[in-house]
């Protein structure tokens, strides 16, 4: 969205409307922009799930779960009033495609009450086995085609976008056959992160930051996810993907793009997206199983009692196979093969149950030619620009200055900016900023199906390779440490950044 | 001082004992350097006056002095009491050489108590007219000469050196004659302040400053001392001297050099000094008065009623002229003819009666080659780093990140570092600096004969062109208000600056 006009009018439908996601994200996102007049005029949003509702019920289900969220309930209680009321839904089987006539049903006596509107966007906020299902069913009942020029039919799916390159091409493929390109929304919520766009404005908003970032003053990257809780409630899905797919091959590379890609030719969603494939195409694949082993550590959290509080290992959480061998911690070093990163290494970190929840991007500088100053810092961490996406958004700048008194002893020190010193203090939710770019039209922070193919391409060998190894070479670490010690062999450094960041954890397993 | 271990034993001694800095700063200083365990093992010093104090007497009064400045009088006292031991006094009349017999017996009786001794460091905390008599007269009782190898004698002489360019060679000559060149400190107490020598430190102990710091990546330079007071008691000095001579021919020159000055092949005195020297070297001369007009602008401060307070006009002050034409404030656009600042234009702003009390130095970075987002920066003023020096010691960067919410609008914010966030909070007195250097014999922050040459070579046409306009183009400014308008003129972005800094002064002169 590039401007603060609202979306034309439009019909939203979301399908699994009473799951989780809907109902801890998407309706408490749709209200926050109502309450900021950021919903289209006129505006609808039908839920479509499985569990029996009326449109009264469905009303009240989420005004509570909204209200849970809320504060000051009482304050707002008369605009949730008023935003329930564009809110509907139908009950059917999703599976069966004649119960999509129910819907069809409901979409052709809403949408002559939106004004002059023929656009409809569709949410999937289900399980993935279904996006082959609701796109075709929703075709057989028409309801995917425009009925005028000025129409339109847009779906957003959530991830995972396949399970490797060969899944990720036939979804492509199915749902190409059915909307075009460019009214395909695959949503990646990181990026939607105040922090993961302010990149791009930070890096080509000011003149002091582009110069300095390339091979010849950056030494190293850090990119990293790190989480405290398990798998939770998820581990049915999470067994069968793992942390390289649910963390790596999307949201941790799509921000690596937005960290090195070259300056787009203008801030046209498609010009961004070319600058994002063209990283990806430069990415230097793992050619052979060596490699990988070399560059890729993976490992699973193990039980631990920590302060008297018995924490379960991966093997040991609901719906997980005693034996699996799926990663929760994936560290891996990567290169860029272009004119800009070429021999640049970065170094990309998800896991889980690790000890505290932080996702940040560290650029690490090289540090000066010559040492001219007694004390003065030395190797490759004496400057770090450190952008932190969460907790507390905040970017921080590392230097060295003269500690004050005689001499010219060198200390470093840093200069913050914290995002909740601005007076706007709330950061919009990741949801509420693409849903809207999704009502307006705006892909510029969906990837493209070009992009992920490439990166299921990057990521294919990897997950062939351990395949094909299965327990050998997994690493494990208690949980609520930092993962395991292998993982500093991936790093040049490895002392420096095992002081600033690991304690002690057991050695598990040898890679080599 | 490059260590922390305090200087060879030695004597000092003090000309202008009783004086305002002397009681103000010096002992002060020296008490502090005592606290801390820096002064010398064995030491004295010789206060020198005309003043009539015995040694007890003198010693309560600088007990009386330095209890002024304490917060915590009881707690100081017991070193304080064994301090001012270590002081001493004579009064004579220093214009007349037979009284320096007295000096001479008072070395010869405290020297051998000193340990094996022969280092003499003379402060000339004089009028700069003593500068001449005091080491001729020294050097009549043999007082300038060390008597061993490992011995010494140093002179500090306090600022104006010279008023003109032939007044500063004849100055410097003289002192030659008497004190070799290594021997003589020409003290500037702003090159004693700790942000000053940390710019140093900022630029060479980081990798990230220096390959922006130059014509490629900056736009232009300010470097601007603002006092709020008038002329004070000074009014007969400083009519003879003025704004260019009293601020800009030394510190702030001085300071544009630590801002511009390439890497030194090491830290030693003389390699940063050579520096030093290239810059001011590359300095363009002003060649004609039509340039010397069109680059700097002079005023005079004038009367005003500022909330019910008459403040004074400058011709209203104490020993000023009712037709003085000595400047109170002057702004000055210069370049530096090298490879690294090449076009760029340097600011150079001082004055008595403004607004605040504000030293600081402003990089300005050019804007992006590009914009491309709404809101974004433009002009020159998008990235800034700021240093300040006095008050509130700090340094900021001003960068745009994205405001939060939709869009990508670009607000402008700073990252701050305040030196008071350091746990060692306050900083050394410049003169604690200053004294301890030249006892440790590092001469470093203090000016070398060679450049002051350059400098006043630089200075002396346009003190010669304004001796020749007298008051014609003089401009002038109501006390406690920004200057003169006429400065703008000088900035190639007269509108922004203007803004940012300036209110609507009445023009009251032209400058073509």
């Amino acid at each position: 969205m590039l401007n603060n006009t609202p979306p034309a009018n439009q019909l939203l439908v979301i399908f699994g409307a009473s799951g989780d996601l809907a109902e801890r994200k998407l309706y408490p996102s749709l209200f926050k922009l109502y309450q900021r007049g950021l919903l289209p005029e006129s505006f609808a949003v039908i839920g479509v799930s499985r569990t029996v509702y009326t449109d009264v019920l469905f009303r009240s289900h989420i005004q509570q779960q909204i209200l849970n969220l809320e504060q000051d309930k009482a304050e707002v209680s008369t605009q949730l009033n008023q935003f329930l009321q564009q809110l509907y839904y139908v009950h059917f089987d999703t599976h069966k495609e004649e119960e999509y006539a129910q819907l069809r049903k409901r979409v052709d006596e809403l949408l002559p009450t939106l004004g002059d509107t023929d656009r409809i966007l569709y949410y999937l906020a289900t399980p993935p086995l279904m996006y082959e299902i609701i796109p075709t069913c929703l075709k057989a009942h028409q309801l995917t085609t425009a009925q005028s020029d000025a129409g339109w039919r847009r779906i957003i799916v959530e991830k995972p976008f396949g399970s490797d390159l060969a899944s990720a091409i036939k979804l492509g493929d199915l749902l190409q056959t059915i909307f075009s390109e460019p009214n395909i929304y695959r949503i990646d919520h990181y990026l939607g992160k105040e922090t993961v766009q302010n990149m791009l404005v930070l890096r080509f908003s000011n003149g002091i930051f582009e110069p300095l970032w390339n091979r010849n003053y950056i030494d190293f990257v850090e990119i990293s996810a790190a989480e405290m809780l398990g798998v939770e409630e998820r581990g049915k899905y999470y067994d069968s993907a793992g942390a390289l797919r649910d963390m790596i091959q999307n949201h941790l590379l799509q921000l690596m793009a937005f960290v090195t890609m070259e300056a787009p030719a203008n801030f046209e969603a498609e010009s961004i997206r070319n600058e994002v494939d063209k990283v990806f195409m430069s990415i230097r694949p793992y050619t052979t199983p060596k490699q990988i082993d070399q560059s890729v550590v993976r490992a699973q959290y193990t039980e631990q009692t920590l302060d008297g509080t018995q924490l379960k290992g991966y093997r040991q959480e609901e719906y997980i196979a005693k034996d699996s061998t799926t990663e929760t911690f994936v560290a891996m070093k990567l290169y860029i093969d272009n004119w800009r990163w070429s021999d640049v290494p970065f170094f990309i970190r998800t896991g889980k149950c690790l000890p505290e929840k932080k996702s940040e991007i560290t650029i690490h500088f090289k540090s000066t030619p010559v040492q001219l100053f007694a004390g003065q810092c030395s190797g490759s961490s004496c400057n770090k620009l450190t952008i932190r996406i969460q907790p507390d958004e905040s970017i921080s700048l590392k230097f060295g200055l003269k500690l004050p008194g005689l001499g010219y002893e060198v200390k470093q020190v840093s200069m913050d900016f914290k995002y909740n010193s601005l007076q706007e203090t709330t950061l919009p939710d990741a949801y509420e900023r693409l849903l809207i770019d999704a009502m307006e039209g705006d892909p510029t922070l969906y990837p493209r199906s070009s992009t992920l193919q490439t990166s299921w391409r990057f990521i294919d060998p990897i997950l062939c390779h351990w395949n094909e190894k299965g327990a050998e070479g997994l690493c494990f670490y208690p949980a609520r440490t930092n993962g395991p010690e292998e993982q500093l062999l991936l790093l040049h450094e490895p002392l420096s950044f095992k002081n600033a960041d690991f304690a002690d954890t057991p050695q598990k397993c040898d890679i080599t």
